[in-house]
């Protein structure tokens, strides 16, 4: 453990987990788990920036975001799952680091900026959601995490964090802030059933880790293809098809599906047919998923949680007595 | 205790306390550890938000406030003093009311826009700053305070409070918080011995309650009087003049005063014997003041801030608590 460096993931439980998480986050973390020390954090409090007037939505995702971890084969002996607003440390790092973040450097923020037009904010901006970069510093601070693995579009997120570690530093005279690397691994990408750029909780066209077999039926077989596609012998395009998206994600087979790919361009191959070949390879990956997760009882789920809350607390803890002497308010 | 009302007050701990602070609030709270449940709060984490670059500044003044306050006369058996930033509910508080307030809201904000530009903050305005009002709010809403005795120019703050409690209220459908009612009694305010508006540690112009004995003299005989007053035959005023803004808010025999105020505007009544009369009255004070400085040791104040703390500890758990059932975002 000692040697192995930390990493920092999690999600905002606003939603059970899908397809699109499992490519872009939960297998690299299957594998991180074994190669880092890894703490993944249910992140609540940051659900809360955006869904504080409908906190049952976080709430009821907690435990269903836990056990999807479980179920997809994140190991707690080897992981460190908690659940974020249980850390008070992250809290008070959260509002010694406001003093080291200006109002207009926070309002600069292009992943801030482009959320808050998303989300039709403008002048009605909570504060919480405009500081929520600096409770992100607070997280990855806290665990001493040397890498964060996030897309791109989190980028600016990393920099603030990293500008507040400098600043830290140089003030207090120390280094006993960390400052966190780039991930250098790919970050997966999944489009939605619909075609839409991201499948996404919010959109509503994910398959979720937790569907049964017959949702999963149900959405596959809505899956946008080519809509000029419209007899089997008719020449069908490629690009843009969520079935072969699928197929390039989730079959093991990478030959077959080329050839298949061939085939739908030159006419021949039916929707039916690549559908129902998908329909069988998400369930080769999603039915032993399922299968775990009915197998996890609340009381593992609540066991599992209070001893990664616990460990993440100690973690977490021990930062903000660093962070504390370094500022000099230790008092006794 | 159950039946009292709750007071919070508190002090930011940038320098030892003044005779502005004893006019201002300090006598108050002495009365008011009778008749109310009363937590005195220490504030270096607000102390912090504009001196978060001088934090030494901070944390060197929290065990000199608390002296001050135990030679003055607060009891550590009917007041409870504690030092803010080892509260971790307040800065739980603070993360989760973040999100009822918006930036806009915190911008208009009468006594932050006025600090702000008297700082000089500008476009270089720390998060931290501009949340402070947020901050206040958690530190009020957490010990349940009824009654927080401010100035007027403290008035803004009390609102900001207030609408976090009413739709904290509201979104959560309950009744968890309690708003702050406006303080009915006066806060007194003592001009500094420059004869400046104000008595303050930022100008320098103040008696502080530490002073030894031959610094207050030498205060006491710098004060402003009335520069037209040569000659002690000479007519003197009286507003503006220093001493007798003292004489008036502590020598005990209003008469005598009055007396020497018609004497000195007709002349004949010398700034010396004036500011003899006013040194013997501020000793009288200040003397056993002094005295029970000097009796208490380190360690007894080490003790009564840990026991205070323990104390404000519990009940802002309690309230925590409760904050986050009505969220909630209780989970265990």
């Amino acid at each position: 453990m000692a040697n192995k460096h930390t990493v920092l993931t999690g999600d905002r439980p606003t939603g059970p987990l899908h397809l699109g998480h499992y490519v872009g986050s939960l297998l690299s973390r299957v594998a991180l788990q074994d190669t880092h020390n890894q703490y993944i954090m249910i992140a609540d409090i940051q659900a809360l920036t955006d869904n504080f007037e409908t906190p049952q939505k976080v709430r009821d995702n907690v435990f269903e975001v836990a056990k999807d971890y479980l179920a997809i084969g994140i190991d707690p002996s080897k992981s460190t799952i908690f659940i974020q607003s249980l850390i008070p440390a992250l809290a008070e790092l959260t509002v010694f680091y406001l003093n080291l973040v200006t109002v207009s450097r926070l309002e600069r923020n292009p992943t801030v900026k482009a959320e808050i037009q998303q989300k039709g904010f403008d002048t009605s901006l909570p504060a919480g959601f405009l500081c929520y970069p600096v409770s992100q510093a607070a997280d990855i601070t806290a665990f001493q995490a040397k890498v964060v693995p996030v897309g791109e579009d989190q980028l600016p997120m990393l920099e603030q964090t990293n500008e507040i570690v400098r600043r830290f530093n140089r003030i207090y005279s120390c280094e006993v802030l960390k400052e966190v690397e780039i991930w250098p691994g790919k970050v997966g990408r999944l489009v939605g059933i619909d075609g839409q750029l991201k499948a996404s909780k919010s959109a509503g066209n994910a398959i979720y880790l937790s569907d049964g077999e017959e949702e999963v039926k149900r959405k596959v077989m809505a899956m946008f293809t080519d809509p000029t596609h419209l007899k089997v012998s008719d020449p069908g395009k490629v690009d843009g098809n969520v079935v072969f998206a699928y197929l390039d994600a989730f079959h093991h087979d990478k030959e077959e599906v080329a050839a298949l790919k061939a085939h739908y361009q030159r006419g021949g191959l039916g929707d039916m047919t690549i559908k129902k070949l998908l329909l069988e390879t998400l369930e080769a990956l999603l039915a032993p998923i399922r299968q775990r997760r009915a197998s996890i009882s609340e009381k593992q789920v609540r066991e599992i949680l209070l001893e990664g809350t616990q460990l993440a607390n100690k973690t977490a803890n021990h930062t903000l007595q660093m962070v504390r002497e370094a500022i000099g308010v230790e008092y006794f």
